[in-house]
Protein backbone atom coordinates (compact mmCIF):
# COMPACT_ATOMS: atom_id res chain seq x y z
CA UNK A 1 0.00 0.00 0.00
CA UNK A 2 1.30 3.30 -0.88
CA UNK A 3 1.91 6.04 1.84
CA UNK A 4 3.01 9.60 2.52
CA UNK A 5 6.69 8.45 1.89
CA UNK A 6 6.22 6.61 -1.42
CA UNK A 7 5.28 10.31 -3.33
CA UNK A 8 8.72 11.19 -3.40
CA UNK A 9 9.30 14.17 -6.31
CA UNK A 10 8.83 13.68 -9.85
CA UNK A 11 7.75 10.13 -9.71
CA UNK A 12 5.46 9.22 -12.48
CA UNK A 13 2.24 7.43 -12.09
CA UNK A 14 0.44 6.27 -15.81
CA UNK A 15 -2.73 6.80 -16.13
CA UNK A 16 -5.45 5.83 -18.09
CA UNK A 17 -6.35 4.69 -21.21
CA UNK A 18 -9.83 5.67 -21.19
CA UNK A 19 -12.32 5.93 -24.48
CA UNK A 20 -15.37 7.92 -23.81
CA UNK A 21 -18.36 6.71 -24.97
CA UNK A 22 -20.94 9.52 -26.88
CA UNK A 23 -23.58 7.57 -24.34
CA UNK A 24 -21.06 8.43 -20.77
CA UNK A 25 -21.11 12.25 -22.21
CA UNK A 26 -24.82 12.26 -22.49
CA UNK A 27 -25.41 10.30 -19.44
CA UNK A 28 -22.93 13.00 -17.44
CA UNK A 29 -24.00 16.18 -19.10
CA UNK A 30 -27.84 15.16 -18.35
CA UNK A 31 -27.46 14.89 -14.78
CA UNK A 32 -24.63 17.45 -14.21
CA UNK A 33 -23.92 19.76 -17.38
CA UNK A 34 -27.28 19.63 -19.87
CA UNK A 35 -25.66 22.00 -22.22
CA UNK A 36 -26.42 21.21 -26.16
CA UNK A 37 -23.22 20.83 -26.92
CA UNK A 38 -22.54 18.42 -24.28
CA UNK A 39 -26.23 16.19 -25.19
CA UNK A 40 -26.31 16.40 -28.67
CA UNK A 41 -24.17 15.94 -31.52
CA UNK A 42 -25.64 18.32 -33.94
CA UNK A 43 -25.09 21.10 -31.94
CA UNK A 44 -21.69 20.08 -30.60
CA UNK A 45 -20.59 20.70 -34.39
CA UNK A 46 -22.12 23.90 -34.50
CA UNK A 47 -20.10 24.73 -31.23
CA UNK A 48 -17.11 26.18 -30.93
CA UNK A 49 -16.11 22.16 -29.66
CA UNK A 50 -16.88 20.98 -32.85
CA UNK A 51 -18.54 17.16 -31.72
CA UNK A 52 -20.33 15.88 -29.05
CA UNK A 53 -17.78 16.64 -26.32
CA UNK A 54 -17.43 16.03 -22.44
CA UNK A 55 -18.08 18.51 -19.79
CA UNK A 56 -15.06 19.97 -18.39
CA UNK A 57 -16.30 18.57 -14.81
CA UNK A 58 -16.87 14.80 -16.82
CA UNK A 59 -12.86 15.23 -17.63
CA UNK A 60 -12.29 15.89 -13.92
CA UNK A 61 -14.71 13.04 -12.93
CA UNK A 62 -13.13 10.50 -15.24
CA UNK A 63 -9.50 11.98 -14.90
CA UNK A 64 -10.28 11.71 -10.33
CA UNK A 65 -11.56 7.44 -11.87
CA UNK A 66 -8.11 6.75 -13.47
CA UNK A 67 -6.28 8.43 -10.15
CA UNK A 68 -7.96 6.12 -7.90
CA UNK A 69 -7.31 3.12 -10.38
CA UNK A 70 -3.60 4.21 -10.71
CA UNK A 71 -2.14 5.54 -6.77
CA UNK A 72 -5.24 6.07 -4.42
CA UNK A 73 -6.76 3.23 -4.49
CA UNK A 74 -4.05 1.33 -3.45
CA UNK A 75 -2.61 4.20 -0.86
CA UNK A 76 -3.70 5.87 2.69
CA UNK A 77 -5.44 9.01 0.79
CA UNK A 78 -6.80 10.79 3.30
CA UNK A 79 -9.38 13.25 0.92
CA UNK A 80 -7.82 16.57 -0.66
CA UNK A 81 -8.48 20.09 -0.01
CA UNK A 82 -9.36 20.89 -3.56
CA UNK A 83 -7.98 22.12 -7.06
CA UNK A 84 -5.64 24.74 -7.29
CA UNK A 85 -6.02 24.99 -11.38
CA UNK A 86 -7.76 22.66 -13.74
CA UNK A 87 -7.23 23.81 -17.32
CA UNK A 88 -9.35 22.28 -20.19
CA UNK A 89 -6.97 22.32 -22.96
CA UNK A 90 -9.03 20.92 -25.84
CA UNK A 91 -12.29 19.49 -26.42
CA UNK A 92 -12.81 15.82 -25.07
CA UNK A 93 -14.92 13.96 -27.90
CA UNK A 94 -16.66 10.97 -27.99
CA UNK A 95 -14.45 8.37 -29.29
CA UNK A 96 -11.73 9.86 -28.02
CA UNK A 97 -8.92 7.93 -25.49
CA UNK A 98 -7.77 10.11 -22.60
CA UNK A 99 -4.25 8.56 -21.19
CA UNK A 100 -1.46 10.74 -19.00
CA UNK A 101 0.26 10.54 -15.94
CA UNK A 102 -0.03 12.09 -12.26
CA UNK A 103 3.63 13.58 -11.51
CA UNK A 104 4.59 14.28 -7.83
CA UNK A 105 5.70 17.88 -7.66
CA UNK A 106 6.40 18.12 -3.96
CA UNK A 107 5.69 16.57 -0.63
CA UNK A 108 5.77 17.88 3.28
CA UNK A 109 4.27 16.82 6.72
CA UNK A 110 1.00 18.27 7.68
CA UNK A 111 2.01 20.20 11.10
CA UNK A 112 -1.44 19.94 12.21
CA UNK A 113 -2.02 16.67 11.98
CA UNK A 114 1.11 14.17 13.00
CA UNK A 115 1.32 11.22 10.82
CA UNK A 116 -0.25 12.77 7.50
CA UNK A 117 1.83 14.54 4.32
CA UNK A 118 0.65 16.73 2.06
CA UNK A 119 1.37 15.70 -1.56
CA UNK A 120 1.35 18.36 -4.64
CA UNK A 121 0.06 16.10 -7.67
CA UNK A 122 0.53 17.57 -11.22
CA UNK A 123 -1.93 15.92 -13.39
CA UNK A 124 -1.90 15.73 -17.52
CA UNK A 125 -4.33 13.65 -19.52
CA UNK A 126 -3.33 13.13 -23.36
CA UNK A 127 -6.20 12.13 -26.76
CA UNK A 128 -5.38 9.38 -29.00
CA UNK A 129 -3.35 12.24 -31.04
CA UNK A 130 -1.11 13.18 -28.52
CA UNK A 131 -2.84 16.71 -27.83
CA UNK A 132 -3.09 17.43 -24.01
CA UNK A 133 -6.41 18.30 -23.15
CA UNK A 134 -6.71 18.93 -19.59
CA UNK A 135 -4.05 19.93 -17.00
CA UNK A 136 -4.65 19.94 -13.37
CA UNK A 137 -2.45 20.31 -10.07
CA UNK A 138 -3.59 19.24 -6.48
CA UNK A 139 -2.71 18.63 -3.09
CA UNK A 140 -3.35 15.45 -1.81
CA UNK A 141 -3.23 14.22 1.66
CA UNK A 142 -1.78 11.08 2.49
CA UNK A 143 -0.69 8.98 5.94
CA UNK A 144 2.55 8.33 6.64
CA UNK A 145 3.79 5.12 7.70
CA UNK A 146 4.21 4.08 11.46
CA UNK A 147 7.69 4.43 12.88
CA UNK A 148 8.25 1.35 13.62
CA UNK A 149 7.61 0.05 10.12
CA UNK A 150 9.93 3.28 9.24
CA UNK A 151 12.37 1.93 11.38
CA UNK A 152 12.39 -1.74 9.93
CA UNK B 1 -30.98 34.88 -22.29
CA UNK B 2 -28.33 35.99 -20.59
CA UNK B 3 -25.61 37.92 -22.88
CA UNK B 4 -22.06 38.94 -21.97
CA UNK B 5 -23.28 42.65 -21.38
CA UNK B 6 -25.58 41.07 -18.38
CA UNK B 7 -22.65 39.81 -16.17
CA UNK B 8 -21.76 43.19 -14.53
CA UNK B 9 -19.51 43.18 -11.67
CA UNK B 10 -21.14 42.37 -8.21
CA UNK B 11 -24.58 40.95 -9.71
CA UNK B 12 -25.56 37.97 -8.10
CA UNK B 13 -26.74 34.23 -9.25
CA UNK B 14 -28.73 32.56 -6.49
CA UNK B 15 -27.72 28.90 -6.55
CA UNK B 16 -29.76 25.94 -5.86
CA UNK B 17 -31.37 24.41 -3.05
CA UNK B 18 -30.03 20.43 -3.83
CA UNK B 19 -30.31 17.84 -1.59
CA UNK B 20 -27.66 15.54 -1.98
CA UNK B 21 -28.72 11.71 -0.75
CA UNK B 22 -26.66 8.99 -0.38
CA UNK B 23 -27.70 6.99 -3.91
CA UNK B 24 -26.99 9.95 -5.24
CA UNK B 25 -23.41 9.80 -3.55
CA UNK B 26 -22.51 6.10 -3.51
CA UNK B 27 -23.58 6.30 -7.27
CA UNK B 28 -21.03 9.16 -8.08
CA UNK B 29 -18.57 7.29 -6.12
CA UNK B 30 -18.97 4.04 -7.96
CA UNK B 31 -18.47 5.47 -11.04
CA UNK B 32 -15.63 7.81 -10.64
CA UNK B 33 -14.46 8.37 -6.81
CA UNK B 34 -14.44 4.16 -5.36
CA UNK B 35 -12.68 5.47 -2.33
CA UNK B 36 -14.55 3.96 1.10
CA UNK B 37 -15.34 6.67 2.21
CA UNK B 38 -17.56 8.32 -0.50
CA UNK B 39 -19.49 4.58 -0.85
CA UNK B 40 -20.08 3.12 2.49
CA UNK B 41 -21.84 4.58 5.62
CA UNK B 42 -19.27 3.20 8.37
CA UNK B 43 -15.94 3.84 6.49
CA UNK B 44 -16.72 7.45 6.16
CA UNK B 45 -17.77 7.70 9.80
CA UNK B 46 -14.41 5.93 10.54
CA UNK B 47 -12.84 8.83 8.15
CA UNK B 48 -11.70 12.24 8.85
CA UNK B 49 -14.63 13.57 6.57
CA UNK B 50 -17.29 12.16 9.74
CA UNK B 51 -20.06 10.06 7.76
CA UNK B 52 -21.37 9.50 4.21
CA UNK B 53 -19.61 11.99 2.54
CA UNK B 54 -19.75 13.24 -1.40
CA UNK B 55 -16.90 12.84 -3.30
CA UNK B 56 -15.17 16.24 -4.41
CA UNK B 57 -15.46 15.81 -7.93
CA UNK B 58 -19.11 15.02 -7.08
CA UNK B 59 -19.90 18.29 -4.76
CA UNK B 60 -18.00 20.75 -8.36
CA UNK B 61 -20.49 18.37 -10.88
CA UNK B 62 -23.90 19.43 -8.43
CA UNK B 63 -22.33 22.81 -8.79
CA UNK B 64 -22.31 22.90 -12.38
CA UNK B 65 -25.29 21.75 -12.23
CA UNK B 66 -26.91 24.79 -9.79
CA UNK B 67 -25.28 27.17 -12.60
CA UNK B 68 -26.68 26.03 -15.23
CA UNK B 69 -30.35 26.37 -13.97
CA UNK B 70 -29.51 29.35 -12.59
CA UNK B 71 -28.14 31.26 -15.76
CA UNK B 72 -25.99 29.02 -17.97
CA UNK B 73 -29.07 27.36 -19.54
CA UNK B 74 -30.36 30.39 -20.38
CA UNK B 75 -27.47 32.66 -21.89
CA UNK B 76 -25.12 32.30 -24.97
CA UNK B 77 -22.43 30.78 -23.01
CA UNK B 78 -19.51 29.27 -25.05
CA UNK B 79 -17.95 27.09 -22.42
CA UNK B 80 -15.27 27.71 -20.10
CA UNK B 81 -11.13 27.01 -20.17
CA UNK B 82 -10.78 26.04 -16.70
CA UNK B 83 -11.16 26.36 -13.33
CA UNK B 84 -8.92 28.47 -11.33
CA UNK B 85 -9.74 27.03 -8.18
CA UNK B 86 -12.06 25.35 -6.25
CA UNK B 87 -11.71 24.44 -2.37
CA UNK B 88 -13.48 21.65 -0.60
CA UNK B 89 -13.93 23.61 2.72
CA UNK B 90 -16.18 21.09 4.41
CA UNK B 91 -17.39 17.29 3.73
CA UNK B 92 -20.63 17.35 1.68
CA UNK B 93 -22.42 14.76 3.70
CA UNK B 94 -25.76 12.71 3.04
CA UNK B 95 -28.70 14.37 3.52
CA UNK B 96 -27.07 18.22 3.41
CA UNK B 97 -29.57 20.34 1.13
CA UNK B 98 -26.32 22.86 -1.11
CA UNK B 99 -26.99 26.08 -1.81
CA UNK B 100 -25.36 29.57 -2.44
CA UNK B 101 -24.64 32.24 -5.36
CA UNK B 102 -22.93 32.74 -8.22
CA UNK B 103 -21.06 36.31 -8.16
CA UNK B 104 -19.64 38.15 -10.81
CA UNK B 105 -15.72 39.19 -10.53
CA UNK B 106 -15.25 41.11 -13.32
CA UNK B 107 -15.79 41.08 -17.26
CA UNK B 108 -13.46 41.77 -20.43
CA UNK B 109 -14.12 41.14 -24.27
CA UNK B 110 -11.99 38.42 -25.20
CA UNK B 111 -9.45 40.08 -27.98
CA UNK B 112 -8.88 36.92 -30.29
CA UNK B 113 -12.50 36.82 -30.69
CA UNK B 114 -15.02 39.60 -31.72
CA UNK B 115 -18.50 38.71 -30.03
CA UNK B 116 -17.03 36.98 -27.21
CA UNK B 117 -16.44 37.97 -23.80
CA UNK B 118 -14.92 36.77 -20.68
CA UNK B 119 -16.90 36.98 -17.41
CA UNK B 120 -15.14 36.07 -14.01
CA UNK B 121 -17.29 34.11 -11.25
CA UNK B 122 -16.93 33.31 -7.65
CA UNK B 123 -18.68 30.57 -6.53
CA UNK B 124 -19.92 29.55 -2.95
CA UNK B 125 -21.91 26.48 -1.90
CA UNK B 126 -23.28 26.56 1.65
CA UNK B 127 -24.87 23.52 3.79
CA UNK B 128 -27.97 23.74 5.69
CA UNK B 129 -26.25 24.92 8.57
CA UNK B 130 -24.62 28.38 6.78
CA UNK B 131 -21.05 26.46 6.44
CA UNK B 132 -19.31 27.10 3.43
CA UNK B 133 -18.64 23.99 1.84
CA UNK B 134 -16.85 24.96 -1.52
CA UNK B 135 -15.99 27.94 -2.83
CA UNK B 136 -14.47 28.20 -6.76
CA UNK B 137 -13.98 30.31 -9.26
CA UNK B 138 -13.35 30.27 -13.36
CA UNK B 139 -13.93 32.38 -16.49
CA UNK B 140 -16.78 31.58 -18.78
CA UNK B 141 -17.20 32.45 -21.98
CA UNK B 142 -20.76 34.20 -23.16
CA UNK B 143 -21.78 35.93 -27.01
CA UNK B 144 -21.97 39.30 -26.88
CA UNK B 145 -25.27 41.15 -27.91
CA UNK B 146 -25.20 41.41 -31.52
CA UNK B 147 -24.35 45.19 -32.61
CA UNK B 148 -27.69 45.95 -33.92
CA UNK B 149 -29.51 45.20 -30.27
CA UNK B 150 -27.27 47.01 -28.57
CA UNK B 151 -28.13 49.82 -30.55
CA UNK B 152 -31.87 49.19 -29.99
Amino acid sequence: MLHYEDFTPDRVFPLGPKTVTAEEIIAFASEFDPQPMHLDEEAGKASILGGLAASGWHTAAMLMRMIVDAYIGNSTCQGAPGVDFMDWKKPVLAGDTLSGRGIVQEARPLRSKPGIGLVRMRTELENQRGELVCAAEQVIMFGMRAPKETAA
